[in-house]
């Protein structure tokens, strides 16, 4: 592979003084009567690197009026340079245009909305904000994969379609090969899934918690990493139809383990994208959120609070404030709540533990109170909840008496009861939203604004 | 957490002579009248761990009834083992079943075949070959980031959900939240994409390549690694409906550099699973595939051979033998011709490349013949094809011409072709079906054997 910018910021000292042949973009250019000046990226790198050329170049006249975005092929010496922005620059003595760009280049010089940007989804990971978020989304995927590699979790890929309904954890898109539009005409009257490419109903995931279940069972500590699918009309800054999550799955783990986890697993993220990418962090705190970096530090320099359910409804009804949702036990959160907690009670990330119920899912272990379950969510200042997880049932009667109260097919679920027939064990696991997690550790306010070509209703462009 | 198996394994000496609290589920159990043995696992380690116990076990009677399965929790202290298959084993002082298996346990202890494992997905990751399986799966996985990161590649999460129709990539499932049976009731004359959830058509992605160029235009150098999906009525031992895909793509890079990349990440892969995983892969080499150790050590010590497409022909021309599909150039290259190359004449991996452009797709660059496209296929000695790839078309007027006399749809492929007007530049890349690397590496016969839970034609179960 030729040289990255990359690879000169990094060791400097190997190129310094040597001729070395450099291509990428023009970021911006400009040229005074004897010298010319770009600011040359090839994308490795937050940072450009800056190419300085003489009258001597023989092009000179031409290269000055490349358009931004002409892709370059540079032949120079890595210089010390005498400015103050950079430390090393690249003194050009011959710069080829490899292409010339089209002027009608959208992303000129000027400050963009991110609305117009997510137009041009194809073209915005050049522009700073994006080559700064996708830099970062790409380090937290490797971050997350390298903490739970390194404790030996098993990496599990939970199936995408599948003919569980989840419960009710959210709509489902369904997938099918059978012909819509020849149905449409025919007029059958009911429609024959016996001819589906399935043979049967089929929809995307919502979630692969259950299958990561039946893993943990057999690897006692793994995780999960895939999309996953909400078909809900909700046009919120929050939510997209097709996301990535994180589920971590493990046995012999009761709530306590799974709090321990999480925690760890957060703290590890952020230190891994901090030292990782300071110039991309650095951007994100200077022009994106000025509050991030304190943020951020908050969460690691302290020990998260962990309170029950009971005692947040306690801490809420005795708040000197109005919520526009009124606080009772038995309530579900509201984000309100959480962010009154976490932000202006404890000032710190917080768990909230073992929730009514009612208000809670099949699969959670039910504790000895009869009332809650051993569930978990981690509420952080700023967002409110950010994974959200529990002890899950492992005794089979009790599993099997709340799933046929709640009328759950047990034929399609008896798979998921045989991991409680056969050496069932206490278990733990916990859902991380991929992108809520870049959202929080980047500062942006939108999730299209983290996904490189997001879909959401009405939108799924590209 | 708990300490498991895996931490014992790794570091005895810290657990030598120690009182210790130990997870796991019974692997096989057998006991004299004065001792009791117990292959204990958590799935840490693919190799158990032996627990013994004797007659002053208060519970001496009941441990040795526990059924195959059965979870235990092990009170004792790590010391030498006298037997000669383990360096280390667990004198129990304390055995608490937590929870007694089922008699029905499917997974005793004689042969299964694998086709009747496939039937129990949910626990047949408790069994030998498929504990290595998902253990060297979850490790190739991590391989290829590590591979990747390290090189500064940015990791793009493609789209799933998709308007592009991929251009005969292959067929597909549609994605929708119509309601297909009330279709069929009411009898429209067509459907009402406007009311579907992206207000269009929507299919799976079958690639995310194009999407890939976009961002290799920002980064440089990235790669996609998510799920894909083909809606074939293919029931063959290598296809399945929804499989990985790995799709690096790389600016300022041309097909030479594209085949020094996937070289230098196979041979990163294996070399990788061999050091991490050698119990499993032993395993591999004694009881699923001989010839697996000779095979992937061949593959680490040569360099591959890299011939066109016309010197292949020429090749296969001249070949001692006959072919069930004749030979001429122009023809597709067959399994048959691949493993003739691969195993017969070069006894090695071999790139062929510059492909007749008629057999190939419309994104792939035309040499200055015209005739041929730079293409690249890795066969590799037992399988045949692993990998393929090209050099991308960068010429904005070639590939406008080429698409427009295939007849696509050049608004909705517009996009596409910005990035060929907005600073251009030469860029290559592959594609790695994952699971067909998991199966090379392990010497797994059938795709659905290295799938948690595979999704075939007729099959979408769990």
């Amino acid at each position: 592979m030729s040289i990255s910018i990359r690879d000169i910021f990094k060791n400097p000292e190997d190129f310094l003084d040597k001729e070395i042949l450099l291509n990428g973009w023009i970021k911006t250019s400009r040229a005074s009567k004897n010298f010319g000046f770009i600011e040359l990226t090839d994308g490795t790198s937050f940072k450009p690197i800056q190419v300085v050329y003489g009258k001597d170049l023989e092009n000179f006249d031409l290269v000055e009026k490349y358009p931004i975005s002409s892709s370059l092929e540079v032949s120079g010496k890595v210089v010390k340079s005498p400015g103050k922005n950079q430390s090393f620059e690249l003194q050009a003595d011959k710069i080829v245009a490899l292409c010339s760009s089209d002027p009608s280049y959208p992303l000129q010089k000027k400050r963009h909305t991110l609305e117009y940007l997510r137009t041009i989804a194809h073209l915005r990971p050049r522009a700073n904000t994006f080559n700064a978020v996708f830099r970062v989304r790409s380090l937290i995927a490797y971050a997350i994969h390298k903490f739970f590699q390194e404790k030996g979790f098993i990496y599990v890929h939970a199936p995408i379609i599948t003919t569980s309904d989840a419960e009710g954890a959210g709509e489902m898109f369904q997938v099918t090969t059978l012909d819509i539009d020849s149905i449409a005409k025919s007029n059958p009257t009911e429609v024959d899934y016996s001819k589906d490419f399935f043979n049967k109903k089929t929809h995307l995931t919502v979630s692969g918690q259950l299958e990561a279940e039946a893993f943990a069972e057999a690897f006692k500590n793994i995780y999960t990493f895939g999309p996953t699918f909400r078909a809900e009309n909700s046009n919120t800054q929050r939510h997209a139809a097709e996301f990535w999550m994180i589920e971590p799955e493990m046995a012999f783990a009761d709530l306590n383990v799974n709090m321990d986890v999480s925690e760890e697993m957060l703290k590890y993220i952020i230190s891994y994208v901090l030292e990782n990418a300071p110039q991309e962090m650095e951007f994100f705190n200077n022009f994106i959120d000025k509050g991030l970096f304190e943020r951020l530090q908050n969460v690691l320099k302290n020990e998260f609070a962990r309170i029950t359910y009971t005692e947040a409804i306690e801490i809420l009804e005795k708040a000197d404030r109005e919520f526009n949702y009124p606080v009772s036990w038995g309530i579900d959160l509201q984000t309100e709540h959480e962010r009154y907690i976490t932000e202006e009670v404890y000032k710190k990330p917080v768990f909230v533990t073992d929730y009514p119920k009612e208000i809670k899912a099949f699969y959670m272990y039910q504790n000895e109170d009869e009332k809650t379950v051993a569930a978990m969510d981690l509420l952080v200042p700023g967002v409110g909840e950010i994974i959200g997880g529990s002890q899950r049932e492992h005794r089979l009667e009790v599993l099997e008496e709340k799933m046929k109260n709640i009328g759950m097919n047990m034929d399609t679920y008896n798979w998921y009861l045989d991991l409680r027939r056969y050496g069932s064990v206490v278990h733990s696991g916990y859902g991380l939203g991929f992108e809520r997690a870049v959202m929080y550790i980047t500062g942006m306010k939108n999730i299209r604004d983290v996904i490189p070509f997001p879909r959401t209703v009405g939108n799924a462009e590209f």
